[in-house]
């Protein structure tokens, strides 16, 4: 699972019918280390808001969290963060173990 | 699910059967962050044309989005965009938060 | 299996049912050539803390190391690392293979 | 399905049963974004020769394009490609759209 | 399926039970043309040593090389190289057709 945050929503008329009713949320990943994260389109199964952070499951798991698996899904939000805590000494710790 | 626009078509005499009758574009990726988008090519299902800009599915999602588990795509189209509505804001914001 | 660190814990009170009573921790990987490894969560299937080395699986493996083929998660730790040893000159080598 | 080029050939006497038989082929993506495309193996189901620009397959789907789900593949030349028409206008627009 | 090169062990007393008895090896990509290729481990099924350059396959597929779907391993060694032959000329063509 990857932490985003929602950004924004996308709308599509003409779409596979199995889309039809799912809510499609723009989400940026976030707490990457890349100079940037990506952005991309996920399936709302919680009721996420535009600006809260949450977790993203992607591939086949994306299609199990929306219950069916013959739904043209590859990327689903399943949870909206409460509490994210790090260590951020481990954290910098690991970069250093990085070569 | 991630964001593309449309930006050819290509053209395979010798290919594996099942891949006969599929419509098959090359996309680009845009709204991410990298120094430019991945360019692929994607089966269609929705009859999206050259500079539409569209939702496309990979992996196993990518044969449930044409209905049958037993054919040769790893990337489908599955809707065009209409409306995309991201929060700039945000989207900053969040760039901020990556390290 | 990539190579990570367990640097903290995630939690949503609002997430897919499947999700419930799991421990979700914050990890990183370590032992990349990246320039910083990187940073996500998986559900903890053998009780690992933070600072430990750990194996982590995932996508569709993930929800075999949890046991059951309809849950929401596609990156699961499954192992807590005693040894790591590494043939440092090889490693160099085949850096220098690279092109 | 990303865009290869054939650029040469692997042999492993020693290997996974399933793959005896296989034509294994060392491929280049061509037509990506990045510095240079990365370079793998894949099994050669459409009698593709070195020097040619073919289309190629990943993960679960490559197994589908061999016919058989238990085979040790993650990876497949699936079509030959005769005419890759993109509009360069349009690739260009698509890259300022990135940011 | 990619190139790497054995590189090391790694050992893990609390492990997922379906991960006991394995050979858990610590792989490097070569043959890419990243600056440095990556490093993760696999499980190996052809007795493989340090040193040698091995054919690797990832997600689904390395259960099935493992020959039982329920296992908790996403990479696996297929294959030992005994001559991989690549047409540098072709390699330095492509990656002048990349922009």
């Amino acid at each position: 699972m990857i932490i985003c945050q929602v950004i924004g929503h996308v709308w599509a008329t003409k779409k596979e019918e199995t889309l039809s009713g799912l809510k499609l949320m723009v989400v940026k990943e976030v707490e990457t280390n890349k100079t940037d994260g990506d952005t991309f389109v996920a399936a709302d199964v919680v009721g996420a808001g535009v600006g809260e952070r949450v977790l993203v499951v992607s591939g086949s798991t994306a299609r199990r969290a929306l219950g069916k698996d013959d739904i043209a899904i590859d990327s689903a939000i399943v949870g909206i963060i409460d509490t994210l805590e790090v260590d951020r000494e481990l954290k910098k710790l690991s970069e250093k173990q990085v070569k």
